[in-house]
C-alpha cells in the first residue's frame, strides 16, 4: 500500500479540525467513549499487531526495557479505554471566557478559549501514547497528526484505525486522527516543516529529537524536555522528611523525567544527613563531590558531566553546598528547568528557594515526583513543558488551546 | 570602539535578569520614572545623534516615510518619557497568582506569574521602540536585548545610554538594558541563536525578518506578523455603520497592521452598498473581482495576489460573496489571522462569524483598528502576535511573563 503524502494527511487534518473546533462537548465525549469501545472491541487485532512489533524488536536485539514499553496485553488495552473515559469526564476547555471587560467607548471585549487547530506529536515506542494523545486532542477540539516510532508502527496502525472508527461512529470526522505511517527520518523532517498545517508540535523524546526540532522546525512547538531535577536538603531540614523525599524522588520510578538526579546537602547537616541518606538509598549508584566523599568515602567521584546528566536510572550525583546561595547557584548552573525541591523547616529558606529557583515547578517538602498532570490536578497530560512560552510544566487540555479576542460593538470607529 | 561580543552582552543581560526578577514594583516604577527623566535630560544629545541618522538616511536616498519614522524632535522625546510613566502606572504582572488549589493529599499548589528572563527584540527604524520596549520589559521584570536597525544606531545609542543611566540611578542593574550595536546581518543570525540566553524573541518587522527567524532561530519566539484584515458587510448590515467602519478601517491609518486590506460584500446588498462605499472611499485605490466590477465598473480587476496582500497603503481589494459561508471561506483562504470584522444586524450571522473565523481578534460592528493593546485595555503593547502559542493578539505586560508551579507540602511522597 502506497503511503499517503504528508501534505495530504495535513490537509485532511486541517479540514477536520475546523469541524471539530465547533463540536459540542456532548459530541466529543461520545466520541471518546466510542473510541474506547472500539479499542476494546478489537483487542485481538491490536495484540496481534503488537506481537509483530515485539517480535521485530526482539529480532533487532532491542533492550528489555524498550520491549516492555512496547508490549501490550488485554489489560493495557482496557487501560487505554479507561484513559479515554477519564478524559471524557474532564471539563471542556473550549469556550471558556478567560477574561473580558467593557471599554470606555462601549466596546464589549472578551478573550475566549479556542482549539489550536492541528496538533502534531512525535513520540517513541509506547503505543498507548497514540490513544492518550488522540484523546486529549479530541477533547480539546483539535485534530491530531501522530508520528510514532517505526518500532511501534503495526500497533499504532491498529490503534489509530480503531480510534478513527470510534470518532466516525459518534458523527465526528475520522480525519481528526491521522497516523503518519511514513516513519522515515526524511518524513519527520518534513513533518516539522508543515507550517500552516500544524499549529502546535509537541516532540516527546530525547535530546536528539529536541535538537532536530530546534534545527529544522518551522512550525510552532512546545518542547517536552529533560528533567535534571534536584533535591536540596537544607541545614534546617527534618531528616525524616528528607530521607522520605530523597528516596521517593530517586527510587520510586527512576526512568521518568520528574525523578531526582542530584542531591544537594547543606554542609552543616551533611555529616549527619549524608550517611543516613546513603544508607536509605541502598541499590542506587552514588557519585559525589569531594566534600561528599569525605563523609561517605565509599562512593565514586562525581564529575560536572554527572551533575549535568539526567540518569533516568538508579544513579544519583551528590554535592555538599556551603549554604542556600550555593545550592541555588548549583541549580541555576545544571538545572534543565523542570522540577526542583527543597527540604527545610526554615521559612526564609523556603521563600527564597521558591522565588529564586527558575524552573517549571519548585517544591517545598514534597517529592519532585508530584510534578505531573494527574498529581497537580490537570486530569491528564500530553507532556511536560520545560520551556517558558505558551506552557510551562505539565500540559493538559488547557495547554492544547489558544485564545481569541472577541470584540462586539455598535458601529464604533477609532478616532 | 570595539563592539562587545553578543555572548558577553547576553551573559550580562542574563545576570541582570535574575536581579530584576526579584525587584519590587516600587523599584521598577522608580526606574521607569528615572529613565524618563534621563531621556528628557539629554534631549539635546539624543536629537544630535538622531540628526546624524537622519542625514545618513537622506544621503542614502531613503523614502520620506522611513525618514519620518526615524526623525525625533523634543516633543517625541517627551512622548517617550510619558510612555515610560504610563507603563509605571500599569499593574505589575509579576507575582500574580494565576490559580491554585489544595490537592487531596494536602499539597498546596499554585501557579505564579514570573518574568520570562531575557527578552530579545529585533526591530526597524523607529527609535521610540528602544524606549517603549525597554520600559515594558523593565516593568515585567525582564532584561532586554535590543537589536534595532543600522539606520537608527546613533539615536538608539543615545537613548539606550540614557535608559541605562536611569535604571542605575534607581538602584537596579543597568545591564538589564542591552543595545546590540553590531547591526550586521551576521550578527542578527547569531542573535536569534542565543538559546539559553534569550528566553523570548520578538521579531518586529516584515516578512523577510519573519522568514529569517523561522529558518534560523533556535530561541523561542513570538511572531508579530502581517495583518491582512477583512471587513465583511453582511446582507443585513446597517449601511451607515458599514460605511463608517469600512472608511475607518481602511483610511484612518492605512500603514498599520490592523488596517483593513479587503472588503467583502454580500451579493444581496452589493448593488446598493458598493457604489456608496466606493464613493465614501474617495482617495483609495480600489480593485475588485468580476462581480464587484459589474457594480462599480471603473475599478481595476483584483487578482488573488491582491487578496493575499497587506497593502499598508490607500489601496483596497473588493470581493462580492454569495453568502456568509463564502465570506468565511474567503477569509480562511487569505487571512493572516490578525483581525477580521463583520458588519451585521443578524444575530446568527454575528455568532457564526465569531465562532468560525480563526483569527487573533474577531469584531462585530466595530473597526479593525481597535485591535491594539491600548484600545483593548492592555495599557501598552510590545507587538501583536499572529501566532497561537503563548500570546495571541496584542501583547502587553502579561505576555512578557511566564508561570511557575509552586508546590508546598509537609513531607508528601508519591505512592
Amino acid at each position: 500500500m502506497a503511503t499517503i503524502p504528508l501534505s495530504v494527511l495535513g490537509e485532511r487534518a486541517k479540514r477536520a479540525s475546523r469541524e471539530l473546533a465547533r463540536a459540542s462537548r456532548l459530541a466529543k465525549d461520545a466520541a471518546l467513549h466510542a473510541c474506547g469501545a472500539a479499542l476494546v472491541g478489537v483487542t485481538g487485532e491490536i495484540l496481534a499487531a503488537n506481537a509483530e512489533d515485539v517480535a521485530r524488536a526482539g529480532r533487532a536485539g532491542v533492550s528489555a526495557t524498550v520491549v516492555d514499553r512496547l508490549r501490550l496485553d488485554a489489560g493495557r488495552v482496557v487501560s487505554m479505554a479507561a484513559g479515554l473515559a477519564a478524559v471524557a469526564a474532564l471539563a471542556d476547555p473550549v469556550g471558556e471566557v478567560v477574561d473580558g471587560s467593557v471599554r470606555p467607548n462601549g466596546l464589549r471585549v472578551r478573550r475566549v478559549r479556542v482549539p489550536l487547530g492541528v496538533v502534531g506529536i512525535v513520540y517513541e515506542n509506547r503505543p498507548n501514547v497514540t490513544s492518550d494523545a488522540a484523546g486529549l486532542c479530541l477533547k480539546s477540539g483539535n485534530a491530531v497528526m501522530l508520528r510514532g516510532s517505526a518500532g511501534a508502527l503495526e500497533s499504532n496502525r491498529a490503534i489509530a484505525a480503531a480510534l478513527r472508527r470510534g470518532v466516525a461512529e459518534a458523527g465526528l470526522p475520522p480525519d481528526a486522527i491521522q497516523l503518519v505511517e511514513d516513519v522515515s527520518h526524511e518524513a519527520v523532517e518534513e513533518f516539522v516543516k508543515l507550517r500552516g498545517t500544524i499549529d502546535c508540535l509537541i516532540p516527546r523524546g530525547g535530546p536528539a529529537l529536541v535538537a532536530m526540532v530546534l534545527e529544522h522546525a518551522t512550525v510552532p512547538y512546545v518542547v517536552d524536555g529533560d528533567g535534571n531535577c534536584h533535591v536540596y536538603v537544607d541545614e534546617s531540614a527534618d531528616l525524616d522528611v528528607a530521607e522520605r523525599i530523597v528516596v521517593n524522588a530517586k527510587m520510586q520510578r527512576p526512568s521518568v523525567c520528574n525523578a531526582a538526579e542530584t542531591l544537594l546537602v547543606h554542609a552543616a547537616v551533611a555529616p549527619v544527613a549524608l550517611p543516613r541518606l546513603a544508607a536509605a538509598l541502598r541499590g542506587v549508584e552514588l557519585v559525589g563531590d569531594e566534600a561528599a566523599r569525605a563523609i561517605v568515602p565509599d562512593i565514586d567521584p562525581a564529575t560536572d558531566e554527572d551533575f549535568a546528566t539526567e540518569f533516568l536510572a538508579l544513579k544519583l550525583a551528590i554535592a555538599v553546598v556551603d549554604d542556600l546561595d550555593a545550592a541555588i547557584d548549583h541549580i541555576a548552573r545544571f538545572s534543565t528547568g523542570h522540577s526542583e525541591a527543597i527540604v527545610t523547616r526554615d521559612y526564609a529558606a523556603a521563600t527564597r528557594f521558591i522565588r529564586e529557583v527558575d524552573a517549571a515547578a519548585v517544591l517545598v517538602n514534597a517529592s519532585t515526583r508530584f510534578v505531573d498532570g494527574g498529581e497537580l490536578g490537570l486530569g491528564a497530560e500530553i507532556g511536560i513543558s520545560t520551556q517558558k512560552l505558551h506552557a510551562r510544566g505539565p500540559m493538559g487540555l488547557r495547554e492544547l488551546t489558544t485564545v481569541k479576542y472577541v470584540v462586539e460593538g455598535d458601529g464604533q470607529v477609532r478616532s
